[in-house]
């Protein structure tokens, strides 16, 4: 499994992804899960994948052949709406299935894989899309302004309680690894380096691309700050009526 | 859906429901789904239970009907383990499934029920069961002194963070209360009212039985306050680097 999310607030843009695949118990490894196009001042595209890693890979090879070729008739670069660029990853991921799924199901395994597509093509807003595996793909809004992919619901209600449409860029971010980490703890098929990309409104390049492992003295810090903060509301909690008020 | 768990501290048990089931969405409604069985002074039996609200109901009845019949082979009051009782829930729940579930699984509906079992026998330690829709049982431990059933991965991490074999058992009542918050508001298919049931060590009778609306004071009180503490956590996170150290 895998845990991805991005949150889209007025500031801009947060991606976010952790790095553990598997196939089964005994195999378990680590691939980046989070993989950035564009040119900057033109577009910002990052791309995050959850689901067949096979499939997530041969889709990112597929954009990246596209990209390469002169004579491909469009690619990440020629799209004038995001939304495009989501239909056209829709379309890849289909065709990677197709290709694949047939055999994979009669060995009882899924080729589905999903995708988070996010970023900024100049002149227009910056926006984020969830792709899903049978190619159709949605997008955020004011009242939910994130999108997950994978192991979604132990992360959630720290998400559903902070991010609105005004929340910082930082905030947005902060919120996201605290989503991870709660979704690290509870599910072992979710696990480090916790990868995270900040872009700001406008920006139209990456500045910020962050790799976390659990000794990475922010995430770390981040980490007992939390539980810290956690345990103090936690002992804050009001008191039944039969206990005595400093219990 | 639902949301139910159990917790086993060494001060005792707890148990909380929610109230809500549905088929489908525009048919939704509230039972309770925590029934309390035994003879005070004797043995205490909490049940709850998820899945389907009839094969739920039909167990709920045969459990009663061989408690009122002096003829009946075995009853809740005839054991002298409590894991002997999880095992007479899980025969029943099949018993239930066998006769409903073929014609139920051509309508594409599934009969499936999973219950938590739990309560104490007068001479013997208290214990939680969790019953599988396939009618074998599990029981907590001391790395894991919680159960849950229906709707779980929301609420959790929580749970995760605070509860231990030592915690007081109004604190696991306490964040039994927060994980059904955090679960019902991130799944309308979970709801109120929430029952929570507070078994002390060798009560051997349930002394508190409670019922919260989002309007009960004490809930309301509960809500609130984590709420601002978790949102006082969230503000106290390390700032990222680039980030003026007020911010």
């Amino acid at each position: 499994m895998t845990y991805c999310l991005a949150i889209k607030v007025n500031g801009g843009l947060v991606f976010a992804s952790d790095s553990r695949t598997n196939a089964g118990v005994d195999y378990i490894s680590t691939y980046s899960k989070m993989h950035v196009f564009g040119t900057p001042g033109e577009r910002l595209i990052v791309l995050i994948t959850s689901g067949n890693l096979a499939t997530s890979q041969a889709v990112v090879n597929a954009i990246q052949r596209d990209l390469d070729d002169p004579s491909a008739p469009q690619n990440l670069n020629t799209f004038h709406y995001l939304f495009d660029a989501a239909h056209y990853v829709g379309h890849l991921s289909q065709r990677m299935q197709a290709e694949h799924g047939p055999v994979l199901k009669e060995n009882g395994v899924s080729v589905e894989a999903s995708f988070i597509l996010g970023g900024q093509i100049r002149g227009r807003d910056p926006n984020i899309y969830m792709i899903y595996p049978q190619g159709n793909y949605i997008t955020a809004s004011p009242e939910t302004p994130y999108l997950q992919i994978g192991e979604t619901k132990y992360g959630k209600p720290i998400l559903d309680r902070i991010v609105r449409p005004d929340t910082s860029i930082e905030d947005a971010a902060r919120c996201a690894l605290v989503s991870i980490d709660s979704t690290m703890r509870a599910n072992i098929s979710v696990g480090p380096p916790v990868e995270l990309a900040i872009y700001p409104h406008d920006k139209l390049s990456l500045d910020q691309r962050l790799r976390f492992d659990y000794n990475t003295p922010f995430f770390s810090n981040l980490q007992k700050s939390w539980n810290k903060g956690l345990r103090r509301a936690f002992d804050e909690l009001p008191r039944f009526d039969w206990e005595p008020p400093g219990a």
